[in-house]
């Protein structure tokens, strides 16, 4: 795994750097502050988030420092004093975090990180930190309903084509896997991230040939441990003909057809049809792809339709979450200067204070409810969430493989309940404030 | 202006890596191919769309290699021929496109980017060139669809703190201003794109002082000539009127208040109440900004309700396109070895053939109609839209400036029909295909 590229403190909005000059000026930037971030779940269109992208705030965050080409273009807007420009040049990031671990599952309102530090360095962060988890945590969740939705059958990363930027495929890529993706075809996130990748053939190389058998002819020839004939080009029936004709002289010759890709048209009768095909000539093994505009509702609809549908192709609506493109994550002052601090905007409350949050769970050890405390409550029996993980602007551990994280996700995603998993119906997760914390708004 | 950031060859699919292995393999790998690149319109919810991103795919393929690690990568992957690898490792960009020319409004089917080139090389940026033209034409579409529900009023760019990832928030702010927002909060693509930039205060840095007022005080101490208000952290109206203290302060020392900002609550209600305190106090010069979750749906409702708001702070909606996160953007082959070249798969067609754009245009100046011509046709007092802009591999003209991108869509969007503009209802502009590309099509 290659060091993640750096965004630069240049990544914010104006507004954070005229608040900073206005601290800086009067003398309140070196106050202890902390800003919690949280999401709001106004659609209801989510019953639980998972937790993704901390890793790349926290590398970031150890590099943070604004370059002298970065004050030359801030001198030349005009705007800011030459002491506070002398100021940035000097900065780095010496907070502490408290976060929940990628692969967390939470829920709206409750606390993913916990960002303490001088209130000039806390605030100059903000655009940052939201853009980072929120991505994060929107593709993460997105992908684990796909996962949910496939019931075991392997979910494969297709929507780089689609995703909203160079960056967004990198990190879609990542976070399904996360979420419990099996490979992707972004072959730049393969190598930055260590991921399995995947992927054959388009229609192209299919009219690139004289006939459709051709053209699988020449693939096998190219690749006789890895195809995957794509069958839609003309006509999917035909197109499955022509693959068993070629995986029959694959077979000759001790090559396997790993399997065929349908790409369009009804994939519940197509499926059918396609395995009765391969059945009929004994290619019982070959394996049905499908890839045709998928999302947790399309998948979770030709699963419940028993399609003999071995794998899923999941492409743009996945990588731009389609359904609920951003979440409503936000980045809040809860304490300043030793005085818990709240903002009181109609219709958002914000709770004030340190904070943690804690899990309850049953018997079985399935999700019961959550509490969140003050920052230094226990609460009995409960796990911790929020976990230290950078100390005076240093990360307090190295990055874990992503496979455990994955891991994690896949092991607490095993414990959520079956009716906050349903795709198509808002199931509220029972979250509690401790009676402490609720003192404490007063 | 500093240069993109370069994506890399290996910003693809592994599909395109196969498939140019397979036409190495079989000697296709040099074989002059077309591929034309379109936008259907499956759910409708766009009469146009405005060409973006053309910069930034001419960028990347000048400088279009494998690096020694790339190719290090690709080997360890244990899947490619080394003859194709030695062959990769040499090889650069060398086709001719013709493109729309970036600030063009063009409609669903119309080709907006035709790249000829060895059959390798056109394939192997497939994944590249549709992910760059696909952000900024759903983003300058967007933006543009809110520039006019604003009628005149100004917009900015505040959404880089959800924009879907970093390369996003950059986009995102370059081609709204293309699509003729005023200025971005966004600091980093200010500095990359020559953008002007916006911001004064968030919520935290009201919560900072003691009350209200005293921030305010804070702020205009710091920035006497660039103060905007936040007037919505307790209560709007009280903050107006605090806004107004302050501003009077102000005045006696010879600064202006150049306004406030909404951020929460009944846009229209606040912003008359907040106009009348203002206007009461002699401020008739203070603007009121909003920013409160619009999108062209928003804005639209409170110009028509005639309220006194001044200019527009759009954000997460816009930055995601939240109404339509994506286009159906494709990349089909055309032409090959001298050859037209189509694809039937049920439901989605494609236009065989090298073929160019002409725009109809009535008495007026106004948009008649378009026709898609074969490459080499000529349409009596129409004007060409396709244009070369890379031959060989090497791009025609240096990049234009990004103003007079803005101006050019500026131009066109002034000769675009009233009744494509409307942002609720449909409209299916007229698109011909002329009798000799029908020709073709047999």
């Amino acid at each position: 795994m290659e060091a993640h590229p750096t965004a630069g403190p240049l990544f914010t909005d104006l507004y954070e750097l005229t608040m900073a000059a206005g601290y800086h000026r009067h003398r309140l930037h070196d106050q202890r502050a902390t800003f919690s971030v949280f999401v709001r779940n106004p659609g209801l269109k989510r019953n639980y988030f998972v937790a993704a992208g901390l890793e790349g705030v926290l590398a970031e965050l150890e590099r943070y420092h604004f370059s002298a080409e970065d004050i030359a273009y801030l001198r030349g807007l005009d705007l800011f004093p030459p002491s506070f420009l002398e100021y940035l040049g000097r900065m780095r990031f010496s907070g502490d975090i408290w976060a929940l671990p990628e692969g967390t599952i939470f829920f709206p309102e409750e606390p993913l990180m916990e960002i303490t530090a001088p209130l000039i360095e806390a605030q100059l962060i903000e655009t940052f930190v939201l853009n980072t988890l929120g991505l994060g945590a929107l593709i993460a969740t997105k992908a684990s309903r796909c996962v949910h939705a496939a019931q075991g059958r392997p979910l494969v990363d297709f929507a780089l084509r689609r995703t909203q930027g160079q960056d967004a495929g990198d990190q879609v890529a990542r976070n399904t896997f996360l979420a419990g993706f099996a490979a992707t075809s972004n072959v730049r996130a393969g190598k930055r991230f260590g991921l399995p990748l995947t992927g054959t053939m388009a229609h192209a190389f299919i009219s690139v040939y004289p006939t459709e058998t051709d053209a699988f002819r020449a693939f096998a020839d190219t690749f006789p441990q890895n195809s995957v004939f794509l069958i839609d080009t003309y006509d999917t029936l035909e197109g499955a003909r022509n693959a068993a004709v070629v995986a029959r002289e694959m077979k000759a010759r001790g090559q396997t057809l790993q399997g065929v890709r349908l790409d369009s048209g009804d994939m519940v009768a197509l499926s059918r049809a396609v395995r009765a095909i391969l059945d009929d000539e004994g290619l019982v093994n070959a394996k049905i792809y499908a890839s045709s505009g998928f999302d947790e509702f399309g998948i979770d609809s030709v699963v419940k339709a028993d399609a003999p549908i071995d794998a899923f192709g999941v492409g743009t609506k996945v990588g731009v979450s389609a359904d609920a493109p951003y979440l409503d994550i936000v980045y809040k002052l809860v304490r300043r200067g030793g005085r818990d601090v709240r903002k009181l905007s109609p219709g958002k409350v914000t709770l004030a204070g340190k904070k943690q949050l804690f899990r309850l769970r049953d018997d079985r050890g399935r999700f019961r409810e959550d509490i969140i405390t003050c920052r230094d409550e226990e609460v009995d029996r409960a796990v911790k969430l929020l976990v230290p993980v950078m100390a005076g602007g240093r990360r307090l551990a190295s990055a874990p493989p992503l496979t455990a994280l994955r891991g994690r996700f896949e092991e607490e995603f095993a414990d959520l309940g079956d009716r906050y998993k349903d795709i198509h119906n808002h199931a509220a997760y029972p979250v509690r404030i401790s009676p402490q914390l609720k003192a404490l708004q007063k």
